[in-house]
C-alpha cells in the first residue's frame, strides 16, 4: 500500500507559541506531495521534519491571513534558489492573487520556475486537481473572509485480475480490460462472474482539511465519510461566544461535525493561545466524536490504515 | 550598569538549516529594545527565547532579501493582534518602502499602530537615531544591492561629582553644573580641578552590525573601536572566489577587518548552509583575531563588561 499520510507542520492559531508554529500541514499521496497553508516557519519545519520542500507538487492556500500564508515567501525564495525547475501550482483564494504578484515582481528574479496561481471563487465543492488516482476538491469555508477548504481522495480504483484466475481460465487480452473494467466475462460455455476473479487493489481513502471556519450547514455534507478530517478548533466550549464572533469553531462543535458527517478520525488544532494544555480540547472533542486527537507539530498521520 | 546586550535570533544564511533560524538579532541598550533585521521565524524566536516583542522600540533592516525581511509581516501583525499602540519606527532602504506600503495596504487594518518608515540612502555614516544616551548610525555596505550596516553607540555621559568632593568643598549648584560640563571650579582662593571631583560614570559602548556585505576600503573607519562587531562570515576561506561574486565575506576578511578597526570583540553568523562546523568558522577567524566567536541561535553577549 502507498503512503497517504498526512504531517502536521504548525497547530498554533494566529498567535505563535513556544512549541507550536503558525499553519501548515504536508499531506503526502503516493508519490505526490502536498503543502497545505503555508504559516510562517513552514520551510524550516520541513527541513527540521526531513520533508523534501523540493519535491512540492502543489500548494493549496485557505485563506490569505497571515498566519496561514506569510512562510510562502520564503519557502519560495528557499526553493527558487535551490534550482526547481518544475512549474509550481497554488490555489488559493482569488484575493491572495495581488499578493502573491507584487511579491513576484520585487522577489520574482530568484524564482526559476513558473508559478501557476489558480484563483479560487467556488460556491459549492468543485475538483481543482484531476489526477489519475487522485482529485482534489475545494469548497468554500465560513470564516467571514473568502476562504476555502479542501478534500483530497483517491478514485476509485480499477478491478485487478486474480493471478490464480488468470492461470484458470487464460484470460484473453480482451477478457482482462472487461474484468479491469468490473464486467463478467461472457464465454459460450458460460459466464464467470467479475467477482470471482477480480478484486479492488485498495479502498480509496480520503482527507478533508477545514480551517479556518465557523460551522455552516453544508459542512458535514461536503466532507460526508472522509477518512481524516482535520477541522479546526480554536477555542473550548466555553468560549463559544468567541468562536461566533471570530468565525471559528469550538471542540464541540468540530466533534459534532465529525461524528455528522461519519469521519473515521479528527484531528483537531490551531488552539487558540490562551489554553496551552491541549488534552483540554482533545478530552472535550472525545466527549462527542471519541476518535479525535489535538494535533501537534510533528505529528504524522497514516490514513487509511 | 545598565544592559547592553546583544541576543542572536536567526544565524543561518540565505538557507535556513535544522538549527539555525534566518538573520534577527535583538539589541538591549537600558531600557531600550531594538530588532535589527527580520528574518522568518524571528517572532517565534522572541516568544522562545523569552523577548517581549511588544515592547520593540525599533526596527533596523539592513536590505531587502527576504531571508532578512520575510518575519516582519508577521511580527507587525501578531505585535497588532496584541494590541500595540506605540508608534513604531523601522529604517530600511528606501526599496523597501514599496514592500511594506503593499503589505499595510493588503494588512494593515488589523495593526492598530503608526509605523514611521525610514528610508535609507546614505553614503556616508549619518545619525539616524538620536536619543538622549544613545545614537544610531547607518552607512552603506557592499551587497551590490542597497544594503546597510548600523552602529550603535552611547553617547559621552556627562561628569557626575563625587559625593564626598560635595561634602568636602560645599559645592553651589552653579558649581555642580560646571562640574558636569567637564569644567574645573574656579574659587577666589584657588582652582579646584575637575578630575579631583569628577567621574565619569560609565564608558560608552558600542556595537556595530554588518550583514551582508563584501569588504570595502572604509568599512574598517566606519566601525573604529566599537566594542562588539557583528559581521557575517558567509564563506570559509577557501571560498573566498565565491564571496566576491556574491558579495559576501569569508572568516578571514571579517577577522582581519575586526583586527584592523580595533575592535573589542567580534561575532560572526550567516553561515553557508554548506558547512554545519560553526568550529571551522571560529577557528579561521581566530587564526587572524583571537577575540572571535561563531554565534548560534539564542547566544547572548553582553557588550562592555
Amino acid at each position: 500500500m502507498n503512503n497517504f499520510t498526512l504531517t502536521l507542520l504548525g497547530t498554533a492559531s494566529a498567535m505563535p507559541v513556544g512549541d507550536r508554529n503558525q499553519s501548515a500541514q504536508v499531506l503526502q499521496v503516493r508519490e505526490r506531495l502536498f503543502l497545505i497553508d503555508c504559516g510562517e516557519g513552514t520551510q524550516g519545519q520541513m527541513v527540521r521534519l526531513g520533508i523534501p520542500m523540493m519535491k512540492l507538487d502543489a500548494i493549496f492556500l485557505s485563506h490569505i491571513h497571515g498566519d496561514h500564508v506569510f512562510g510562502l515567501f520564503g519557502l519560495l525564495s528557499t526553493i527558487g534558489m535551490k534550482g526547481r525547475q518544475a512549474p509550481l501550482y497554488i490555489y488559493a483564494p482569488a484575493n491572495f492573487g495581488p499578493v502573491l504578484k507584487f511579491f513576484l515582481s520585487y522577489y520574482g528574479e530568484g524564482i526559476p520556475f513558473e508559478i501557476h496561481f489558480v484563483p479560487l471563487k467556488m460556491k459549492a465543492p468543485e475538483t481543482v486537481f484531476d489526477g489519475k488516482a487522485l482529485e482534489v476538491l475545494a469548497f468554500p469555508l465560513n470564516h467571514g473572509i473568502e476562504t476555502f477548504g479542501f478534500l483530497f481522495r483517491e478514485k476509485e480504483p480499477m478491478w485487478n485480475v486474480r493471478k490464480e484466475a488468470i492461470a484458470q481460465y487464460g484470460f484473453t487480452l480482451t477478457e482482462i480490460g472487461a474484468i479491469k473494467r468490473g464486467e463478467d466475462v461472457v464465454r459460450p460455455d458460460g459466464v464467470i462472474p467479475n467477482a470471482e476473479v477480480a478484486y479492488k487493489p485498495y479502498v480509496p481513502r480520503s482527507f478533508a482539511y477545514c480551517s479556518d471556519t465557523a460551522p455552516f450547514p453544508e459542512e458535514a455534507e461536503w466532507v460526508r465519510g472522509v477518512d481524516l478530517l482535520y477541522h479546526e478548533a480554536t477555542y473550548l466550549a466555553e468560549y463559544a461566544d468567541q468562536a461566533e464572533a471570530r468565525h471559528h469553531t469550538t471542540t464541540l462543535q468540530a466533534a459534532a461535525l465529525a461524528r455528522d458527517a461519519g469521519a473515521g478520525r479528527l484531528v483537531v488544532a490551531h488552539f487558540s493561545s490562551r489554553c496551552r494544555d491541549a488534552s483540554r480540547y482533545e478530552e472535550e472533542c472525545r466527549s462527542v466524536f471519541p476518535e479525535t486527537c489535538a494535533g501537534k507539530d510533528g505529528d504524522v498521520f497514516e490514513i487509511g490504515k
